[in-house]
């Protein structure tokens, strides 16, 4: 279970680290999507590890393969088949942990639930499985694009680098320009020096996603248990090392007073504006139009190229030592994640507020 | 859509602040437990408005009958209806907005989706709405407690008045003692003061909650996107004025390099345990045994007793006037609702865990 | 589990025959549909025991409250809340049988199932509970009456007493005029004095229900495993004493060969429609925009006023013998069951077609 | 929408007769299961076009390829990832129906509802959609399996010829000891030739599937909507070309007086039994724990070797001549699609059992 993201718009995904293959089913695409694939490509070479010194070395090409639900160039509303072979497998780094639990990751949580597992890797707990997340966001993003609704995350913190300034003082498109997805040059370079430093150091770092999505229409998300922002917490929360979501004035929000804090209404080119945003672009658990804007916590990577203390499945204590190729920081290759999760939560939400109202029916 | 939480443990819930009654449907409940219909009303009570002077001077009962599902005592395993009627309903303090659009509350985005809404105290937007999770949550308390599961709330910070003890450090049986449930009783003495002037400014502040859960078995929790923490981040961003979640090191974590944020496992009294709980009692989005702990933040109340500016239905200038009894601020009356929330997700998870084994089956 | 229903247009039901009352939530009514109350209980009225001779002489008046989601008479979109008291409730009728296994009840499965059950009526394997369905269906009817689609139930068939005439040879307005609902009136006669007869017999008879869904738009239904009639399907066999469905041609098709049974397309009036009408309204699981037709088998009602050999909970035989006031057949109160049900189904579909083209999005 | 199927064990499914491939994802099958491949081969085996001369001559090898969640020949808990290539495309066969709608195929209701389409052998509609039904059953029953329970189906009527013997009257062993299935050797043989007959006559025939499931433990089912025999109705009208659904006395039934039709209960070997089973091993939804057994219609093939008249896409008359290679009867072949649904619903049923009481949480 759990594998399922989606009411209407939904994407189920297969597929451990170091298996066949991983892969996903897209079922509720709406027929009649063009569908560019070099698009979806540029995505998963925006995930693919390999890309720069500051992520993993290890090479995947991570070429995805449509095998049903499109036809002449086109979805055809039935389910999108979506393959993506694994390639680089190198199991045998993983011969030493087969039996001990590594610490921070889901070893032995998985080793409890299931009993039988695929060590590998990590199996099923890896990051890699959010490829196929990508593959299916980057579909959710093109049927949005129809309706003019774009999404940018960028790489706000790394460590204690914090980029103060909000989103409406930066120019967003500079993020894909360095290689650590920060839209402020200057400090691109020290978040990346830092991250060098600490590859060095054989340790690894944490680091936040900012996420922006503009152009939402009013009256996306479903009231009580379903609201747009909590499936949005809930869509970054899944992702691998996510530890914090909050959106709009967050966690700051609760120093302000209600006086300050309330969005006045206006009207503004014949439509009803807020004049601040504090509410993020959603209010009562639905869009207002206005940008919807949050940010994500992912803490440092579990893997160290380091010896750490731990117990195998006999509860012996064991020493694990870090093999492999792994990241010192996530966060520059989680942002297309997070805007592969957002565009899934907004694909669903836009279909499902298709039918809120009867004379829309 | 949107009133169904949990997938076999699950609430469904009905109602508007001024209409008839409130309600919910408990589907899933296992056959055979003993319900404790004193403990339930006691939930009720700790959420009711008029509890003190720093919460809203309403008055609501909040009775809830349960008309099903419960037969000598026990549950069957069939639906467990629950009524609870309105009661105090001053539907003519909002006869001056039923046009008009409160800044930062849900009445424009409400009136965009569905076009015809019932203005009055918010309809389905209101908080009174959580006065239902709040009875199924306290049935799946009932639930938890027969496996020593325990969830304990408090309110961590008001405005910028933070306690900084970790909860290692409280004894959280004492957030009960005084009205604003915070453990600690000088801070708390703080807090209480500083909401009274804000009320007295006719202001409103926001605040923190937080909540540990003790004696949580290893396995529950489901991978990719049902990570525990995931459906808990979504319960929590549920709750009417949420801005934020984080658990375990949450957004401090991202400043911690990961040979200090790792938990290293050791055997303890014959179990697997962590030296350090970074990881907040979630691996890989599994419950891995220790306490799972998170903190929930939720901004200023958006009625203010002040005037303040909007727009109408017309898109018209119209000045919003406070009017009626309301919280200055929510977060010690919702220390019941996360509880209760967190509750619901733990039942939910509980019950997913019996099938993850064939030897269990 | 298993007391919701539908997707989109979901109904969720509580309610034991003996407890303090019935009800439903209905949450996915579009928002601005005006409802006909009186309408919702001539439903009621058309399902409610005590209607004549050869029906139960139970009598429940089965009146419903709507507590929620409705407004100045228009649904909000908000989740409806239903209740429907009991009120004739003779339990000691059923003391008897405490710890008895009633033949061909749910009885003993419940019992196996869930260990603690409310024994009395039936508890939740009553028919009584269809009486939420009902209420819901009759608010989808009048969401589909916004479409102009139709749906009829009439009786086909009591016993051996069968009526031979296809629905298109029928007024099915005269089913309404007789108690046993039969468009034919002599039949219905017929049909009426042979429920008599049995029931005179202290002994209970089957029939056969026989339903028309009329101005159906093309579209509705999903592909491979939700196609539309395989969920009218799951709707009829979910009610009380359905032990078959079969749709157009049914079962007599399967004699038919292909060049017969095919139904060729023409164009008419400027519409694609077919000649025949073997599909039953269907194709591949969507509907066609021809008349959708289907038949529903009930068996005889296991309640009778004789002796019977059985066991009880501690497996000694017992005789269990018929008391209280139950009906000689079920499908004259079946025809406004299998009519909710339907119109579940539909309104449900209609919903879920929305999102079908981009171009509709 | 729609190509999901189960709530616990749940099988998602993809792809177009003439696409690259099909597939599954199998979601919740419980850790620790050896799996068989080989068995898992013999059910494609059994389905696959080509094995006799009364199926259709096209050849598909229907391998399959499990691309995730086995570790060391067991299943881990996590999603099972299953591939089927397309490989005997002829897909220039459908050229000349690309436009035109076939008489009772579902082209003209998936142009309806999706605007655009796949038209090449049916696209989604095609009956080869199944193969991933087969694979993803065939799992379920090995789950099934290692609780004892059975699932047999077997072809009980072809056109007018019909099984009258009921299942305790036959050896179901030896059905599959002939092509059509039928476990009465002499019947089978008229059923083969009558089937060969109407090949030559290049028309098409229907039939009946019967299914009997052994030793399936009682409380299985759940209350109300979700009833067995109501997901098992459902699971068989999902698949190509079934009309009716009926289980234990089915449409029969109707005519039998309660006194007749009543299951009494006896104690047998310590456990509780019916003396006869008319209720078809399920009451009041929830298994009783006596053989389950059911009845599926299957409508004549819609592909007929003959010129039919039909419309295009614009409307125009045109006819349609049948080409390719198609099978005159679909029984034979439905018989491991049948079983592959009921295991599902079994599968899934059995899971969900397993948190009724509290005594086994």
């Amino acid at each position: 279970m759990g594998n399922t993201f989606g009411k209407l718009f939904r994407l189920t995904t297969f597929g451990e680290s170091h298996g066949k293959a991983l892969g996903a089913i897209l079922d509720g695409c709406p027929a009649g999507l063009a569908l560019d694939l070099e698009k979806i490509r540029m995505e998963m070479q925006r995930r693919k590890p390999g890309q720069s010194k500051i992520t993993t070395q290890r090479k995947e090409e991570d070429e995805i393969e449509l095998l049903s639900g499109v036809f002449e160039g086109k979805t055809t509303g039935t389910p999108i088949g979506i393959l993506i072979p694994n390639e680089d497998q190198k199991s045998k780094d993983y011969a030493h942990i087969a039996n001990a639990f590594r610490p921070s990751h889901a070893d032995y949580t998985y080793f409890e639930k299931y009993g039988h597992r695929d060590h590998r890797g990590g199996g099923r707990s890896s990051a890699r499985e959010t490829a196929a997340r990508v593959a299916g966001g980057a579909i959710a993003k093109q049927l949005l694009a129809t309706k003019g609704i774009t999404i940018q995350a960028y790489v706000s913190q790394v460590g204690e680098i914090r980029l103060e300034k909000p989103y409406t003082a930066l120019n967003l498109d500079l993020a894909e320009d360095n290689i650590v997805r920060c839209p402020d040059p200057e400090l691109a370079e020290t978040m990346i020096a830092h991250i060098d430093q600490v590859r060095k150091d054989r340790d690894t770092i944490g680091g936040i996603v900012s996420c922006v999505i503009k152009n939402c229409p009013p009256g996306l998300g479903e009231p009580v248990f379903d609201r747009l922002h909590a499936e949005l917490g809930k869509a970054m929360l899944s992702i691998n090392a996510v530890k914090g979501f909050e959106y709009g004035s967050g966690f700051e929000g609760v120093t302000i007073r209600g006086s300050q804090h309330n969005d006045a209404f206006e009207q503004r080119d014949g439509k009803i504006h807020t004049l601040t945003n504090h509410s993020g672009g959603i209010q009562g658990g639905i869009s207002n139009g206005e940008d919807i804007y949050f940010r994500v916590a992912f803490k440092p990577v579990a893997t160290l190229m380091q010896d750490q203390s731990s117990v195998n499945t006999a509860g012996e204590a064991v020493t694990v030592s870090g093999k492999g190729r792994h990241d010192p920081c996530v966060v520059p290759r989680a942002v297309p994640i997070v805007e592969a999760m957002a565009a899934l939560v907004l694909a669903d939400y836009l279909l499902l507020s298709k039918t809120n109202k009867l004379e829309a029916i």
